[in-house]
């Protein structure tokens, strides 16, 4: 789990495209058919609870299969659609365990999309980080039945967990302000956005833009076998990540990095890490090369620097320095 | 599409006149009879799905014309004005999809006009601009429906998407603020209108209006003819606009001065070349000059430079600054 | 229509007083008895939709005469309370066009009065102004009903027009604040208001009061005959009105002093074109003469000046200057 | 009528208990038994209609006397509490005008006192000056009453009037905030009150108020005869009031002085000339004398003047300085 | 009264504890049992209505003892709460007067302490301060009952009052704001409290503190002598208080020097000569000595003066040094 | 009790993790099966009122053990939620007491954790520091019974106690604001944490995570041992803790420390000489020593010195700084 991924950047540079671009990318997963959690067929950890139920009582559950989930997270969604509901009544008069399922449950083995985040509610990004760092969502409620012949009510407590197993990418435009430092802190990476200056690179996005809306069926035909690489490639990539390595070196360069930077707690460290064997693991190596370190760390430290208000470098670039710095380049 | 218009200017020019006058000017369209969606009888893109839904049952549908829609946004319109609503109860307990339509499937094949724009809520504005850029409103509920014997409720969500295909223009006054530049940014066009300044001008207008209050019938016989001409050219020019085209250097230079203005992404680019075409097609060119380009790139790009306090050109002008140095004119 | 006016003016200087007083001053009106409208019973213009239903099918309508309607619009009212409410619930279930009039039916063909102006919300204002302008009050509201074999809820739209021609009259006291500059331009005229200076001057005043409060009847008898000349001397200027003449020459140089004074738009040529009639009507010409344009014209465009906050010079004798300077005076 | 008086001054220096005290100064008042409105049994224009109507018809009335009410107005009191309200559905269902009276119905023909009247809304202080202005409070509700047949509900509009000639007192201390200008300027006088400062005085002030503490009947014995006589003055006064004549150059030179001192409007003027002629009544003279109008115009003026930050003169020593400048004392 | 008593200091001193010992302290009181007014079984002015008609009647009501109620206003308390509430539904159905008492009902006869009293709302301060300065609480509401055959609704105004004797003791940290000057002027007394310096007294009092917790039980045995005896010598004071006389050259120089401190009305006046009779009262004297003024004029005095934010001197130190000063000290 | 314990530092230091660890470390207890509130079978001062009145009347009650308590307060909990509820309709109707217990009671005899404390509402801080300093939780609730002869409603007033002795640790970012110092000085004990620094310790941390992540059982059974060995000490330095002694110089001398330190009230004394003994009996000493003092002194008096925005140096060191120069060190 690298915690959620935060984008920034300038208007119409195509964050929420690109984004979006990634469920179509992945490959497809198999779920249990109309199963409202998405659960994996063979998984526990990636099943609700009831699919476990019946699995475990030998029952055989319809499966299927999907892209994986693309949930939009919509401004001013309120905390019970994005968890859930309990019907306590219903729970308490009815002896079901009533639960209507959240944009959670909807997302568990997909993304989760928060487009402008930094106008969401702090509470709410809480939440969302919780369930993204641990991987679950847990819905309580309390109810009441009274026994009479006590003198007590007892109070019937319900609580409700399910996977919430899900990649969150939020984006936003740094003009319209920044998360708190609290916050940002607790997204695993932080990438930022530019717009292309050239102007000949500038028109053959106009010119792709425009051949697909004349015809999108052609226009994906086009870049379906490149699609498909690039798919692959991540599969491989996947079945590869447990076995690479990093060298004690390379990790205590980076703990080094991150200390020098002031970066506050470890959160940073271990992003590291993980984002390097990552990309190790894509460009289909098996140790940790000093580039995937490079490419990776600015994504991983930028945010988690205090605010220097004088300073005159961008954040990327002072990571940048001091890897450079520790790792006794140029 | 171009994704919106925008008028700002000086109070009492005629904003609000001249965007009401345009229902008038546009040819009258073809739609379905009563059908509170103003569906085309042909094409499928702009049916309503029940209208689609006869039609493909082989159904004959009554047809009627009618003028465009011109359609007024009144401020403190909600949401659910705008878009219509779900009557979530009636689809779970009769089993009907009960969806009263909203602003949007009345605008649908016409014209939505929103004055002062800039008082609008930002979250409503966003709703407007998504629309109109994907032609689509797409309204979801979702409700409950308990299924008694097994042990959760099942969700049930019911997501309506109608054509609402329509040209959004905006207007406002400058004085009483700006939209915030994420907003702006999506809008295609933005155009800027101040008082005429010549004493016989104001005269001549002074007594056309007292004209037309006196006897606006008379007065509207003896604009019948240069009406009927202007709207016979725009019904020329879109059926022309397909085959316009705008040569590969030209392209490049437009992209050109988007880059050197520090426009953020590339709808800039976009809506000029689209622009272009549109007026090359209005002209009677099927190729774009570079006339063409520079009549309407102020109107398209104006609105995406960076606010600069102390600049003390208008942006139009910069625009035009810039095109002739990147065009070598003068 | 001249499109309300606004006086502005120290406290106890006797605004209320005199606009009250209006009613007393303009010649009764023939009404439709007990109508809420008070419909004229001949022109149809100021009919109320169900007399003009019931003269059309040639019945005859009960006629009566009365003051002409004079109605306060208490601080805080609703929009509802001003424009008149819909009983969508009773159209729908017993199928009739439940309208419960409002303020502005009150008011037709009368005088509307608003005191504090100033404080009152930007909308309702908005609404007041749109009505003054138009001459008719439109209330919309739309309602359900379902149609059982279609699968779409109908959309029941009704919308209530009525005549509501009224003189707009507002008042406030310019230490309380201003209305923003886009609401004062659509006032016709806007006048201001001092105290009188001189002490005999006060004493008179005073003593007028005190014998006024001390028998209201005999104070009344005293001014009968110069009150009804002034009546029958606004009644002859109403007939004259239409046939009153402004020379070209005179149009072009009020135009002229507008572009000067660089007031928005044309309302203020236009205002000032007609208030000059206007007095040339009451003072018994039939062409407009210079001195009846010096004296309205800064009643029609003081309020239509950019603020210039280092400006020594008060609004009205800016617009006396250039009016001066124009027309070659002095 | 006044119009209301205000009292503002230093915490503790008894403004409530002098107020309180006028109630047991005044004569005692003949009223209507029951009557919640304090009728009195002769004068119609100080009868509820009620009353009126019974007496008109030849009924007798029950008559007792009381000492003149002295209202207390709570902060917090909201309109309804103040005016009174009408029970609208009542009125429909039953026919009845069923009219709950207010605080202005206890207060007529007594006090009505509001301390701390700085604090209190805005518009609930128009309402209190208008009534005590007026003599009068209207109530109004409108209603709905449908009638079948016709197309339209008819409105019942329901207004309800009873006499509330009161004397309104505001007290404050100026340290809390003052009213609006717009406000002050209606209360009639405005009184200002500070703390004795010489010890022997303050002595008997404790003295006095510990003998009333130990045994207030005794001490109310003590002053019975003072008491009386200063009612007596009061009744004599207020019969001789109507006969009290104030000459022509008097009214001048204050009319005068009130322009001299940028007084707005002639609230000023009539409440000085009323205010001398009550306490010449209140000498026993007939004639307004130069040291009357002395004593009462910094009372009358004072709150009027416009506020000048730099002046280093109490603004009722500027009154009194001007008041010897016109009348060429000193 | 002394009008209750405000203590001002720093957190953890001990306030709170000092307070609630109070009621250790004072004497038991003979109340009527389960009366919830705690009402004296003797004395009328501090019975309550039901208790004192009983009495009248001839009823012997059961007599019960208690110790001084000690009352804790909570934050966050309403009116309704402190007061007590009529309810008026039942008082015009039932014909019962319905009082469900308040907290000032709970504290007749004892203390009412308010903990961070300057954390209260003003409206509620103000309630307690008047209630404790005249020793009762009075509640009104107004109801409705319909007289079918009249025109009006008759109101049917109740009133209740009782008794509510008690001492107000407001505490609070200064560093949280200070109550504003018109509430603060109406606490009779203002102590100031500091923490103890003196290591081997910090030490004394945290010895205490462990002792206490160790076994409260012992502890309290031996202070019982030292608490019985101050019990006896307030008891004591309280007989002799009626007789201390106070000598008019004292009472004139305690004026003076409430005059030279600016101390606006004569609340400081009053106060002092009452608490200089009461420290003499309790120090066994039947004269006030001029230290008995010396003790208390701190406390009387301290919180009427007017801030000055250039003062390099403690307000009481003020107070004490303008004492000596006028009694010719030092 | 010490009074809660605040944890303030920087963000991903492990604070929650650490302090949620608290728990497992702690000995299982003895607790009344089913029972809401963790009531010990043996000791009266912990259980609720239901076992002991059960255990009083000879009843025998199922007894089990738990780990102890950990309840999170959740940011957004309400008073109800956290000091359970009183159902009054209930109690006046069934006559039943009918409590709902709240966060308290789930935490009696465990841990309260309050992660961002700082963000708390004011009030709720008070009423956990309340609950924690006395170990007890009271809710009230008064009803009304109407006893139909007597005129007055009887106030039926529900109070229940139940034991919350609890550990009260809250956590916060100093970045996001600190509690008002009123609520911080009632906190006994006061940490900060900061990061490591060493890049080795930072590896090392990231691996033994990442050890963790891939494995928890085994990571967990690796440090069984010296988890046991921590819990066998706290229980035996649970047994000595009554025992142990601190010399009367050495406590003299933190009252000089405090008093030097101008921390206000003896809160300080007292909490300093309860840790200093609580860190000797975990030592294993039975007699406090001076590095006993030295090393807790700090946690508890930082946050009690007044802020002093010049300062240049950490509360902590400052008091080291003092306690080195009273104690005649260095």
């Amino acid at each position: 789990m690298i915690g959620g991924v935060m984008i920034m950047g300038d208007r119409g540079t195509g964050k929420s495209t690109t984004i979006r671009a990634l469920a179509d990318l992945l490959p497809e997963i198999r779920v249990v058919d109309r199963d409202p959690f998405n659960s994996d067929p063979e998984d526990p950890e990636l099943m609700s609870e009831e699919v476990r139920t019946r699995i475990k009582a030998g029952e055989s559950v319809p499966v299927g299969s999907m892209k994986i989930p693309m949930v939009d997270l919509p401004l001013g969604a309120t905390e019970d659609r994005v968890c859930g509901t309990i019907d306590i009544e219903k729970a308490l008069t009815e002896g079901v365990k009533a639960f209507e399922p959240g944009l959670l449950a909807k997302a568990n083995r997909g993304i989760l999309y928060v487009d402008e985040v930094n106008l969401l509610d702090d509470h709410l990004v809480d939440v969302l980080l919780d369930s993204a760092a641990s991987g679950w969502n847990t819905v309580e409620r309390e109810g009441i039945s009274i026994s009479h012949p006590a003198r007590f009510i007892l109070r019937e407590g319900i609580s409700i967990s399910h996977p919430a197993r899900f990649i969150l990418v939020g984006s936003g435009n740094p003009e319209e302000g920044e998360l708190r430092p609290q916050l940002l802190d607790r997204f695993g990476m932080h990438a930022q956005i530019g717009t292309v200056r050239e102007p000949e690179l500038r028109v053959q996005i106009v010119a792709e833009r425009s051949t697909f809306d004349e015809d999108p069926a052609t226009f994906r035909g086009k870049y379906e076998d490149k699609q498909n690489a690039l798919t692959n490639k991540i599969v491989d990539a996947r079945k590869r990540l447990k076995s690479v390595d990093i060298a004690y070196d390379f990790r205590v360069k980076i703990s080094q990095i991150c200390s020098e930077l002031n970066v506050d707690g470890i959160r940073g460290d271990i992003v590291t890490n993980r984002a390097s064997k990552a990309i190790a693991a894509f460009e289909g190596r098996s140790e940790v090369a000093l580039e995937d370190i490079y490419r990776v760390i600015p994504l991983c430290l930028r945010h988690r620097l205090r605010k220097d208000p004088l300073a005159d470098i961008d954040s990327g670039d002072k990571v940048r320095e001091v890897f450079k710095a520790v790792f006794g380049l140029e």
